[in-house]
């Protein structure tokens, strides 16, 4: 429940906290965001999109018990989503609508057919695949991701879920860029090849 | 009339063209877009616009005789911009509305004016100020502009406008940040200084 991003805390995130995009989410009291090359990344999270699909352990923490539908997730009563929300659990629930147009939709299911929820539910724009790891990888190995967007942060944290493990020869199936921000962090960009 | 822009030619937005934001303006046939770096920095032309404010000249070439209000414009029947337009000329003339949400507005106004009436019209979006080089010079003469994005193309002109003349000390009143893409273009962020 303190550590809901591991012991890599919010080292991760630091690079996105300050600007516009992520200001503008409330994580960062009332001060004005960036608008600078991380935040020309970071709009990309919004921009287009009109569902998220997030693991288990996005909504809730490890541990708790299952089912328990008093908890309501991480996010607060105004999530900074906005948008319905796909959750993969094997403990389904009804939905869960929040402020601010979140709606947590609680599903059993592979990932095509998580998927293809969430293209319903998202009126014709595009799914988000929004972590954790293992759900991303997931999706990867189904092969279900058109784009990706992966900010490399140099920091060294020795243990916990990696993103690459079984994704051997990935590079053939995306073009992939890179480039290295003022902050220091590397953003890569994963696009399918057509 | 055959150069709109000049002895460049597409040569400065080729870059651009592949993109998916682009491509999505129809200027690229059916075929689906890029996603990489360059579209990361492309799809902030429209993220969160509600107006644009554009010179006479890209709304219209330039020895036209004015007032000529058979004239509706360089951008076809279904422009890409799907807001509102502000136009500065010394010759206004009636709105004139289009195809897909743009619609001009003709004014006879300085800089502060003119971004005063695209607030109005801009629905609480932001505005952006679209050009050409003279226009954009004299909104930053104006210190009008809170957020800019140069992409600096490795091609040589040897003449035409220059967008930098008369602002020395620019880089006082912004935080600039640059980033070479893998095409060989290198974006440029100008962020007011806070």
């Amino acid at each position: 429940m303190e550590a809901p991003f591991g012991h890599a805390g919010h080292r991760l995130m630091e690079w996105a906290i300050p600007t516009r995009t992520f200001t503008e989410m409330g994580f960062h009291g009332e001060q004005k965001g960036s608008t600078g090359i991380d935040e020309t990344f970071a709009s990309r999270w919004n921009t287009g999109i009109g569902a998220e699909i997030m693991g288990r352990h996005k909504f809730g923490p490890k541990p708790r018990p299952c089912p328990d539908e008093s908890w309501r997730g991480w996010w607060g009563d105004n999530p900074p989503f906005h948008t319905p929300v796909v959750v993969l659990t094997h403990h389904p629930r009804p939905p869960l609508e929040m402020d601010g147009g979140t709606t947590f939709h609680f599903l059993d299911a592979e990932p095509a057919d998580a998927l293809a929820r969430a293209r319903e539910l998202a009126g014709g724009l595009d799914v988000r695949i929004g972590g954790g790891t293992s759900t991303v990888r997931e999706f990867l190995e189904a092969d279900l991701i058109d784009e990706m967007h992966i900010a490399l942060v140099p920091i060294f944290l020795g243990r916990g879920e990696r993103l690459w493990d079984g994704q051997e020869g990935l590079e053939q199936r995306f073009a992939i860029e890179s480039v290295a921000s003022p902050s220091g962090v590397i953003h890569l960009t994963f696009s399918r090849q057509r």
